[in-house]
């Protein structure tokens, strides 16, 4: 469940299944189903091409992330999710940063995203040793700062915006799947796409009648 | 967990307790608490005290609900929940309406609320009475109106508002506790007042803990 | 404004139009729009065509409403909205009732839906003259026991579905924007499609850009 | 309007005022008040003592903000309100940074806040200087970055969460309200205080009446 090198995402628990998405939608609780039947199927795809979601909020699920600081603002903005993250106001300890494995080109078409073309190996080592430095030099200031007595909600202003934020992120079935849609997309930043992915894989085991009607959507397009 | 004589309010499934809530408070998931320590109980206060309220959306809860319509629109009200009810468009089956066991008078002090005291046992007992042929008469009227092929949706507008209505319900516990401190209250309805007292019962079974500061709380005022 | 015979919907006051739309997409204050140019129309198609919603929030609607009891139930399942509306607990004044002008048939293909097709004048005449008594000798009992002092809480109970509601709604723009698509929608209940339908006739005055392409859309389905 | 010597918030648009507040609650649109009177100023203070908060969401709020991008972090933690940011996977431009006026103390007490006391003037000086020279460095390595073709989502990460961030932000009265209470409080960060005091003065024109009621509540502490 490892992402981007030192982040990962990881289910730490899940409540309700396909079964119950189906059973929420009939709420005639005598004739529930007990398992998943090819007519609980047929009934989950109709609510799924109709847009009946209330029945998928009934699924939800809490994660543990570790993410760059840039991407946990993106996941915020997400605002039908539940969050708790380690507060830099709170301690000093446990600071850790992103590397890129791979700096990307400029995408020429789309002002806001990245292009498929990274730069050459040497370029991409030259600017790594640079980011790296900058992070050790970062970490020098900040602990300088805290040794001098100030607040940790102040220093943490001189720390780059890679570095790794630790979340608990809890949200349903029904906006996980807005969320994936939207940043397992080709428009989304590449970094978050992977967490997303991650995600996709991990509730396909959940979920995986849901998953299919997901997958089969999304080939459509 | 009868409430009202033919309704109810039965827990279906549930993610999460007090200790998952401490939990996600400190987010540092090496030094996670395995069992609800004392040193738990201080922070949970504390977050209680200072309404740090996101670590209690950490927990959900999904209901089984049947109330009379009028109870149903008062509990819809309340936004952060997901719902799902059995609708009257799709089925005419299963009707049932709900029978005061007594009636209360009009509150002088409180143009909005009821008073503690009830009617007569005679006067009950004639308007128990009319109500019952009320209902027979409204079901006679929409059974003529289905039987001439009207349809469901058009039909049911002559039932009324004593109409029993089953539905799903699911929310977090930081949402919850909002809701039980507006429908636990001398200003709600009495019959909201019923279901959310055995909400109260059926929820301090899973989290204990915060059930305590949330009677605690409620004595102080 | 009329909906529905003896129903409305109206608009109170709004705030934003097409251009705050845009402004709030570019947020750099400098460089913002007076007047709403080629470009800002470009950009706006964009923004609909990629589903970046967050700028169509910028607008804000506020109506007043007034609807069957059954439509209300309907539409406050919107969660996204503001609802302040007439509490039957507070007052027994103005009591009014939905009469159809036309029943429909129920659907032979939709177990939810009514078809197109009407019951004969004389059927519909009969059966909406047997509505009316019916809400006369559901006024004559909610009046007797409200004469006899029972709370209005209570006595609200007999009343049918049919009950006219009044109540004041809020919404943004992006949020109306999916109710419109779910309930001017031919699976919807024809009578909230009457208030979708007038909702778009307002809000194309204050939003011309915005809802060109949202009737362009519905047209390519 | 400025706040922290390079940030602002300024009032864009609003909708609304004490008298939209009271005549929601009445929603007896006939009898609705023309003019603040005292009747209202009794209703309005009903509401506000018994929680009664639906009717304060029907006024609404635009700011425009600029303000630290830790700052941001904290704001954009209340789901409710509708923003729009400056996107740095779009522009490379405009680049500016907060720096501290003053440097505070850990606070001794409270693990997640700082003190009242401020570091020496020299120190104060020392660590200014510090943080301009790591402010220019970080500029520089991601300028380097960009002139390589770095595209822009990855090369922000280098750049320090002193970074301005400007945003438009929109949110209804009464949960603007929840905000304040949370955010102009002692154990909320100094600088987001000091952008809640200047929405308190901003809203205060706009809706009198109840900012009296919000004041008088504080001021019970």
């Amino acid at each position: 469940m490892k992402v981007l090198g030192n982040g990962y995402v990881e289910l730490l628990e899940s409540m309700g299944d396909d079964l119950a998405i189906v059973n929420a939608a009939r709420k005639s609780f005598d004739t529930e189903s007990k398992e998943f039947s090819d007519k609980d199927r047929k009934l989950l795809r109709y609510m799924w091409d109709n847009k009946h979601t209330s029945p998928f909020e009934m699924v939800e699920f809490k994660f543990a992330v570790k993410a760059p600081l840039f991407v946990v603002r993106q996941w915020q903005r997400h605002r039908t999710w539940s969050y708790n993250e380690v507060s830099r106001r709170y301690t000093s300890n446990n600071l850790d940063f992103h590397i890129p494995a791979e700096l990307r080109f400029q995408s020429k078409e789309n002002k806001q995203a990245s292009s498929c073309e990274t730069l050459s190996k040497n370029k991409n080592n030259d600017l790594n040793k640079l980011i790296r430095k900058h992070i050790r030099n970062s970490i020098t200031i900040y602990n300088k700062m805290i040794d001098e007595g100030v607040c940790r909600e102040q220093a943490r202003m001189v720390l780059p915006q890679n570095m790794m934020v630790e979340m608990v992120a809890k949200v349903d079935l029904s906006n996980l799947i807005k969320f994936l849609k939207l940043r397992n997309h080709p428009h989304a930043q590449l970094e978050i796409q992977e967490y997303a992915r991650e995600i996709e894989n991990i509730i396909t085991q959940i979920v995986p009648e849901t998953m299919k009607l997901y997958y089969k959507s999304n080939a459509k397009k």
